[in-house]
């Protein structure tokens, strides 16, 4: 099974669709770019969302639910919102079928034309601020904390399962302050609590910095976003979160009193995540065998295959088993038994190492005699031999030292493609290698938008990190002052 | 606050939209139709979603993500599905907005027109059906037992909050069987599922049953529903579970190879809840005080309220309330302490009795004296006054006394709202007066559309429960033979 599944080497993009597909995470439908999330695949964003869901709750977040439809006139109020999103949108005109009176099955009925048209959400700023100004008035409604899970489509051309599809399923934090200085924390704190699942859930080591004007949301003063490497050196943008000033409370005309009796304008922020992370996830971490999923989103953490030649040999071996994953269970770890008795074990290895089980235990007649079973780590493809007495605790300790060890492989990969680069000569030859540069840039657009004609590369973000990129230094392309390194990498 | 709230007897229906308003359930939205799920209500419908996801995950189903369009065509597949829904579609028949050439902001791209119509979806067999078609080749790929949470799009024409909108919430399970029996037995699963969770959280008695054929959801063989009794006597069906025979099968060519080497069409269900069952649990139990919330659905199931008169013993009382609070959190209660200093306690009794909150404690200067706390419960209105120290052990078992209670209060008001009618004089009389009759019917779809015509009495179900309904009569309006009572009323 694992075998058809082409080599990293050979080509990243076909290996990545081939994960995709074979480990039954998704597949495209009969919509034009709209996917199926397999149960496998949805059970690890089920996961994902279980965990976001919980920091957004101790953050002080509730959750609401705001109408799909946009009607057209919204999405104008606000100039550089309707720009970014009005040429990728799906636009309802009709409420009704009927019969084709010619006899062709059923034809949209032109009686039945919408006095305004309505957007299917591309993102919810519009509709959302609509609503606000009904529910402030005071500083005594402010702050409102609000998020929503949704679905959401972008009519994307070229689409790519998870990467970018039609239609995705997404969380949008929508947030309402008092002052400016708030809006801005919050936009900062909700950036960091992506960084933070990035990193402890997702094992991936992520660079936390802010978008250059031309990559900015449409619609936002500030983006700040976390940007992870991929295993080609390509950049994977993983979770935005924007500074909106008071762009929205202006254009649906939200105001509050203050404390002191004076009439302002509402400050705001929204942050959002997608199923875009399913496609980080995969990309980080896959290898030629497929899946390696970090345990803390692993649907299955732990599967256990019988090995055996005779049934009343199974029996046995199964009991055994029943017994360790009532210890993991307890424990809080899930397991899955693979008690299918009409494949062999070796085909039943490859299919969980193709859908990155964590951990593989196995069990035969001489493991019974011996009171021994032997643990298979889906990371490093390496066994070990433990008794059985003590398999719970040590299982749940390879859960650890594999979330970490996943964690690390990353961070490693990361920082040996990153390079400081000073000379446009070396930029146009390191960025076709992979990898992120840091650099130089005079903070023009012009130059930004040369760049990205010259090489395809994109100023990824303006990192965080000050150690690493405050320092004087010449543009990489202009040779002008510059006061900070950017990354720039090629991106999904 | 809770004086502005109409009251039932004035006018139940202004009485149900008030509660909705105002205790911050939900809102209409600037689309016609659809609504805005707000925090707490949102958190309620939260509640609801994770039990029942539970109970299906228990029950063996998985979840997956199918896309929000339907291609115009699938719908037409099934011949009565087509019908059912064709009259009340959202469609999407551009994907381009454009700046209006005269200057009118936006206006839909002409260039933009999808070669086919995309339908929002109604409910999904036709594109879950086309999917499985990939899925399903053996009897060994079966059963699927997968269900989805999605949003889904009916283009009422008249539309109330929760109740009937034209975008709604909901989750819809969609098995596929090797065998008739084993779908029959999954849709009467299911149904018995909903009726599990009607009674035991959200505390209604439902009556279990079989829908007549003009009842039936559009392309099944059999209808099985839950149906509620609400306080002004009428019912509202909270679920409904369906077996679909090989209807989807056959029309998007699902076969599959049986253990003896044939082909045959595989058998389906599909069953269904959604944001209605709000609408639901506000009217069986809301009273003219606000909502009451069962305590296994409530997002605060105990508010604190602190009493005082100068800000040292508001600091007393709240130390008081955070050491009752802790040792509730620790029994899984949630519990929220109402700190706001600039409301009087009056007006926070009237707010947290509007959102239907089981339990109150109220503690003033004169309590922590006593090392006493005043409990209040939301269902019958009436306090106690207990030692602080036993305080949260006491509200635990005066949680589980609500749930209770709440369940009996609504059975008897249905007990003693359900009459065996044999006439059609009083049948006419009784329906008016609000309530559920159990009739017997000839079983002609005639007879059923001229007493809904006659009195807007439709039959809501026939009954599993034999012992009640099976037995020898002449139908209500015919006069015709009938082996069986079923159950008339007005419906929501």
């Amino acid at each position: 099974m694992a075998k058809e599944i082409t080599p990293r080497s050979e080509n990243y993009s076909q290996w990545y669709n081939d994960l995709v597909v074979k480990a039954g995470l998704a597949e495209n439908s009969a919509v034009r770019g709209c996917m199926v999330i397999k149960p496998y695949g949805y059970a690890i964003w089920e996961k994902m969302q279980h965990q976001l869901d919980k920091m957004f709750k101790e953050t002080g977040h509730q959750n609401a639910y705001f109408p799909l439809f946009i009607p057209k006139s919204f999405l104008s109020r606000e100039a550089e919102h309707v720009e970014g999103f009005a040429k990728e949108c799906a636009v309802v005109t009709h409420h009704r079928l009927m019969t084709d009176p010619n006899g062709n099955g059923v034809v949209v009925d032109p009686d039945a034309k919408l006095e305004e048209e309505l957007i299917v959400r591309p993102t919810s700023e519009t509709i959302i601020w609509n609503t606000y100004k009904n529910w402030i008035s005071s500083y005594r409604d402010l702050p409102i904390l609000v998020n929503q899970w949704a679905n959401v489509v972008r009519w994307e051309m070229r689409t790519r399962l998870f990467l970018r599809t039609a239609e995705f399923l997404w969380q949008e934090g929508h947030t309402a302050h008092a002052t400016k200085e708030e809006a801005l924390e919050e936009a900062t704190k909700m950036v960091n609590v992506y960084a933070d699942f990035a990193r402890n859930y997702m094992a991936i080591p992520v660079i936390v910095g802010e978008k250059t004007e031309s990559e900015r949301f449409a619609g936002a003063i500030t983006t700040l976003c976390i940007e992870a490497m991929m295993q080609d050196g390509k950049a994977l943008q993983a979770g935005t979160s924007h500074f909106l000033g008071q762009n929205f409370a202006k254009a649906f005309d939200v105001k509050y009193q203050t404390n002191e009796g004076g009439l302002e304008y509402v400050w705001a922020s929204s942050w959002g995540v997608s199923t875009r992370l399913m496609g980080a996830l995969i990309m980080a971490h896959g290898d030629d065998n497929g899946l390696v999923l970090p345990p803390n989103l692993a649907p299955i953490q732990v599967v256990m295959v019988p090995i055996f030649n005779k049934p009343e040999q199974l029996e046995a071996v199964l009991a055994k088993m029943k017994e360790i994953k009532e210890e993991l269970v307890k424990k809080g770890v899930s397991v899955k038994i693979d008690d299918r008795d009409n494949l062999r074990s070796g085909f039943k290895f490859a299919e969980w190492e193709l859908k990155g089980v964590p951990v593989r235990v196995a069990i035969g007649p001489r493991d019974l005699e011996n009171n021994t079973v032997e643990l298979a780590r889906r990371d490093t493809l390496t066994k070990e031999s433990t008794s059985a007495d003590s398999a719970p605790e040590r299982i749940v300790s390879l859960l650890d030292e594999i979330e970490k060890n996943i964690y690390q492989k990353a961070l490693s990969f990361r920082d040996s493609h990153i390079w400081k680069v000073d000379s446009w000569e070396e930029f146009k030859t390191k960025i076709e290698e992979g990898g992120f540069l840091l650099c130089h840039w005079d903070g023009t657009s012009e130059t930004e938008e040369k760049i990205k004609e010259e090489t395809k590369a994109t100023i990824r973000c303006i990192p965080f990190d000050s150690c690493v990129c405050q320092e004087e230094g010449k543009c990489i392309y202009s040779g002008k002052p510059s006061h900070r390194r950017v990354l720039f990498a090629k991106a999904y």
